[in-house]
């Protein structure tokens, strides 16, 4: 260890964006790695499966990785290890309900778990020259965790993803203590979660959703489906003691929805009243009144469960009048339409559903703004990077701290990339790393890039047409074609005028190179985009990728 | 007119939607339609630049269509009419700012504006068997109007959209007088906005925007850009006379705000003092605490003025530290994305940003429930059929008029094409017409559908991967390629082995077509489509469309 070694902080991914979390911690040679997330894309990728954070950074390094520590098990925390430790075969260290989820994603991208150690809130370790801490917090999910870095510089604590649920469904409240007792002891910098830091006052209880619920469930005479996002094991847990409570039976609906309850409940995160769970096919076997349905579609993706439902063509079961819909999630900003629909697909079978903001089946699993005001209390950080956030989310957490007491200078408003610097004494953004988005589109990750996805948006837009010349090149001739082929451009029935006119146009672009040897083909290319694009634009308004393909014989 | 004729209405859009509004009121030989409006594509409508109405239905009794009235002049109510004229070439009734808003709409599309006849608040004219009478209503844009009609079977009011302000910023409120006098007269079927109908209580009046705008004249110290709508034409004038008060020039950004300020200030609906409007060359010869810039792109739209201005390239403007934006709008569904980066670019940029819901710098402009409840009970309509809203707010609405004792018997929740018939006691829901979307994309209406959009969805996820072969047809025996051209699927240049591979998967196939006449093509073209997509799919988990061409020599 060089005395004078600095701890340095670098997020790549989560900052300015909500998702593919993934921080690097790294004092002398000694790295770690918090949480490896994954993004879904947004409207403009196209025909991109996910986003992961550019790991260039750990993979220049990977020698000096000695491990990665988990939060939770969100998608937007766990969902890139699959490419990480491809590139780095080092050990996870994470709560057992996180590793569970774990091993079933890795599993599906054919990646070895063979590394992965369960940890419990209270657990230390010593990683290189970091000690590392677990604290148990409250959050959307079981068993999640902040942690915290002893380092020869000073203490770091970084929240994960929290609430402060002081009546939580399992009884197992954050652990406000260790914060005060980090707080006490002196803490150099807390990363703290942003997401909710504009919403005034205090996230309310996971515990209320129960209140809600029992009332629903008193009341429905039909079926009840009840969908939520199948990560949120405490609001299943809930769900099912309501159907206990009024004899109702259970069945899961939705691939994610079986894995998770069944890992949760083989590592006793649930519990599930012998007998209780039936079959999909069982469903019909009961009366209504006695069924609750948990399914996945909270967000109207359209070939989740709930979408299926709505659209009438699940292969094995219909809802009918009389069935009661609970949408017990809020829709993540985008999703608002596709939730519409399904709820108005809903509706006009004569389902009810219960989808307000005001109903209270649904409750955030983030920390409002009096909770961040009490974690910066307690644990009184010299320094303070906001975290999990868009800009101006982290932009209000950091109008908080100031309002405590905490200088502007020392709090931190940063960009994935950023190098956070830190001394015992001092803090300051020093410098950049390579960081970014990595789209994986099928089997490939990183082999679509902005050119690709550039071609995909113009062909999305007004499609492509295709040009095929056969020519002689030595002589200039023409021995076939121009033949036009089009797709997504215009029905091709309606507009023979208008392929007869494109023919007719390519031709005259040819005679201008007849009877002389041709010696390259960009002109002859050029020469027919151009004169094509200009016509097709004045008789359709439409800008079709133009390719001519020339053969030469 | 035959003694038995039925009134009916049918509404061509606007039902189960936020968009599109158009309906058909006809009895007898004599049809009225109400507005002609466009909606906007949804995210999977690829390449599509509007959605008009199906009109079929007026096209097939164009000799009986009498007049098109319009409520007022926002894209969803008039921006399909330069296709209905082209149609159907009948008068136009609409209130002056709603015409002149028209007439410029149609001047884009070349199409002549010859029978626009303006009418005012109070007036009433015959047209066929129809008295229709416009009345004042309140709403986002000035000059809005509420239709009635007089029907030989009984009266119908239909609200167009509206709100209840109860101290307008121009002074003149809705006349609840009138909608008092047509309910003691007796009214046959309400129609009326629902696209608050979720919302309790009622809709804030737009002159708190004042107040709240005043207290961010009162403290900016730079420039103030202001985004709005570009038809809210009161919003625009309560910033016009902030900036007098508070000695700001003010400049206009974006072309639909100088086309809709001209307009509205030359017909009096907006009143701008001398010297104060400045062109947006002249902003530098101010100093920042004397600028007011009023723009478009409050819905985060990536082409207008304020995205620009976010990203830095606006060719004539760039904001500065100092500078305040204030977001007078708030997202429409499926924008939020859009507007968050907005914010976020321009808050790196260390710009102020107002935006907040509780910033009061916005309000609706439709009414909320309570509004909705003094309409019925003032109308007492006999029958209901909410419009203007999507499935679930139609449905929200319906249980307002059945709390208020309109029975459920007497509400129709319809869909676009549902024709709804009256006598003078009765109603039913009786059979469907045609309705649907059209598509404009560029010059065309119509010339895309389902196929079209189909093949750009494909094109749109994985790219286009195009096989050419020359053959000479008669001996079976290939002249030239099989060459393959990709776009939108991989990287070519680091894919050479992929397509290296798939020459020789398209040459396997072609091998079993050799040395014989070949009679057809598809059977060949199949057979390298079906090789190489399960060939493709098994290395990069993609699916892109895959062109065979053939020439023949």
């Amino acid at each position: 260890m060089k005395k004078n070694d600095k701890l340095l902080i670098i997020p790549l991914g989560g900052l300015g964006e909500i998702g593919k979390n993934m921080t690097v911690f790294r004092y002398g040679d000694d790295i770690i790695i918090l949480d490896s997330g994954l993004a879904f894309p947004e409207e403009d990728m196209l025909g991109i499966d996910l986003v992961i954070p550019d790991m260039s950074y750990i993979i220049e390094n990977k020698d000096k990785v000695r491990a990665v520590v988990l939060t939770h098990g969100h998608e937007d925390h766990i969902g890139s290890l699959f490419y990480l430790l491809r590139q780095v075969d080092v050990p996870v260290y994470g709560s057992r309900l996180t590793l569970g989820l774990v091993e079933g994603r890795l599993k599906e991208y054919d990646v070895s778990a063979h590394n992965l150690i369960p940890v419990a809130p209270g657990d230390s370790l010593t990683l290189g020259q970091f000690e590392v801490g677990f604290i148990r917090v409250n959050h959307s999910i079981a068993d999640a965790l902040g942690i915290y870095f002893k380092t020869p510089v000073g203490t770091i604590v970084h929240t994960g993803d929290f609430k402060i649920d002081q009546t939580p469904v399992d009884g197992q409240m954050i652990d406000i203590h260790k914060f005060a007792e980090l707080g006490n002891d002196g803490v150099l910098v807390l990363l703290s979660d942003s997401t909710n830091a504009e919403r005034p006052g205090y996230t309310k209880s996971e515990r209320t959703v129960s209140v809600a619920l029992d009332e629903h469930f008193r009341s429905a005479k039909g079926r009840i489906i009840l969908t939520t996002f199948a990560s949120n094991v405490p609001r299943l847990q809930q769900a099912i003691n309501s159907a206990c409570q009024y004899g109702r039976k259970v069945a899961l609906l939705g691939r994610s929805m079986v894995t998770v309850i069944t890992k949760a409940q083989e590592l006793g995160y649930m519990t599930i009243p012998e007998g209780i769970l039936i079959s999909v096919d069982e469903i019909n076997r009961y009366p209504d009144r006695q069924m609750l349905i948990l399914t996945t579609g909270s967000q109207g993706e359209p070939m989740a469960a709930l979408s299926r439902l709505a659209a009438r063509n699940h292969r094995s079961l219909e809802l009918t009048h009389g069935d009661t819909v609970l949408i017990a999630a809020s829709p993540i900003p985008g999703n608002e339409r596709s939730i519409g629909r399904t709820i108005d697909a809903l509706l006009r079978s004569g389902i009810h559903v219960v989808y307000e903001r005001t109903s209270g089946i649904h409750v955030s699993g983030h920390a409002s703004q009096e909770e961040l005001k009490l974690i910066l209390n307690l644990t009184r950080p010299k320094f303070l990077i906001p975290v999990h956030g868009e800009h101006r989310m982290l932009k209000h957490h950091s109008k908080l701290a100031n309002e405590l007491g905490i200088p502007k200078e020392n709090v931190f408003i940063g960009e994935n990339g950023q190098v956070f610097e830190f001394t015992a004494e001092t803090g300051r953004m020093a410098g950049k790393v390579t960081a970014g988005k990595i789209f994986v589109d099928g089997l490939g990750v990183g082999d679509v890039g902005n050119i690709v996805i550039r071609d995909r948006r113009q062909l999305s837009q007004d499609g492509v047409l295709i040009v095929v010349v056969t020519l002689d090149k030595s002589r200039g001739c023409v021995l076939d074609g121009p033949d036009i082929v089009s797709r997504g451009f215009v029905y091709v029935r309606d507009s023979e005028a208008l392929m007869e006119e494109s023919r007719k146009i390519v031709k005259t672009v040819l005679e201008r190179f007849e009877n002389q040897p041709i010696t390259q083909w960009a002109p002859l290319k050029a020469g027919i985009r151009e004169a094509l694009a200009k016509f097709l634009f004045s008789k359709t308004g439409r800008r079709p990728m133009i390719l001519p393909i020339i053969m030469d014989l």
